[in-house]
């Protein structure tokens, strides 16, 4: 499969990938073991510092390894990838290395210890900075503290979940520039 | 502007319209004063009930309003509004009413005192659940508790918000019904 060559990218301005509201691959490692999990429940909550919450299923495998590590990769799939991103889904149980199984190369990261993934346009190294949300809304709240992003193209395709199946893909990128108020940029 | 013909919609699917991740318009009520504001950082949160994060800038007149009358409506826009959606996110202060100013028509709520917006294609109603991390992180969690749904098209094309002027607009809508666990859907 594809991988993209990237560079160095602001962490606040990850928003521009996320806010749009694609479905993510979050990786993540703890005590030798490593996953990856398909999750579409996200939100930019902070530019600086780049805060992104995340909701994880407490009978997912990657919450704990999440929650122990206190790290983990968010990455940015393009629509060639959907058939990982629904397999990956689907798999539940960690006795399955999920990078063999789905064809995908795990990199080492700069500043976490989940690796990143290759074949996706962007992927954000984050630490987890707030667990408050966690008990009540299995809300993770994240910092990104590296972010990679692809240097073509622009912007990517990206898939959004609509649920019962459905996908939409990200259509075309308009600037609106000159209408915007510049402080509301 | 077009307006939308509307039908009742189950609360546990509004992650349909949601998920995928467009910007929306939170209209929002209190003692006869009425305004609409532009988000884009929200989430779902759970299905049943149907819980949706929003984060609510607290220098934005309706944090006030949300946070006093404990209710909103979260309207989903198409983009023939995208005007509308940056003129009311250039617009500060509460002396100019925001329907007459962008031609966008109120219509009565079922369930809170909320207006929805006619011209929307779909209007989530919301009552305010819980605000324990309304200090640290702005973020406020609204119980859908009435949905209205455009009877048609099936699929709204909505505007996604990258940062810096440019907006991702929806593409194709994809089914991979098949490749699903059932369980997973």
């Amino acid at each position: 499969m594809k991988t993209y060559k990237k560079a160095d990218f602001p962490v606040a301005n990850v928003r521009r990938f996320l806010e749009p509201g694609p479905v993510v691959l979050v990786s993540s490692a703890h005590k030798g073991q490593r996953n990856i999990m398909t999750m579409g429940w996200h939100m930019v909550m902070m530019q600086e510092p780049s805060l992104v919450g995340c909701f994880l299923w407490d009978q997912n495998d990657s919450y704990e390894m999440v929650r122990r590590s206190k790290e983990c990769v968010i990455n940015v799939p393009t629509v060639d990838l959907v058939r990982a991103v629904i397999g990956i889904g689907n798999s539940h149980g960690s006795e399955v290395d999920k990078f063999e199984q789905f064809g995908l190369t795990a990199v080492e990261a700069t500043k976490v210890g989940a690796p990143l993934i290759a074949e996706c346009y962007a992927s954000f190294e984050c630490k987890l900075v707030d667990t408050s949300a966690v008990k009540r809304f299995s809300l993770f709240v994240f910092e990104v503290v590296k972010a990679h992003v692809a240097t073509s193209p622009r912007y990517p395709t990206t898939v959004h979940y609509r649920g019962d199946g459905v996908f939409m893909v990200s259509g075309r990128n308009v600037s609106y520039r000159r209408l915007f108020k510049p402080e509301n940029l």
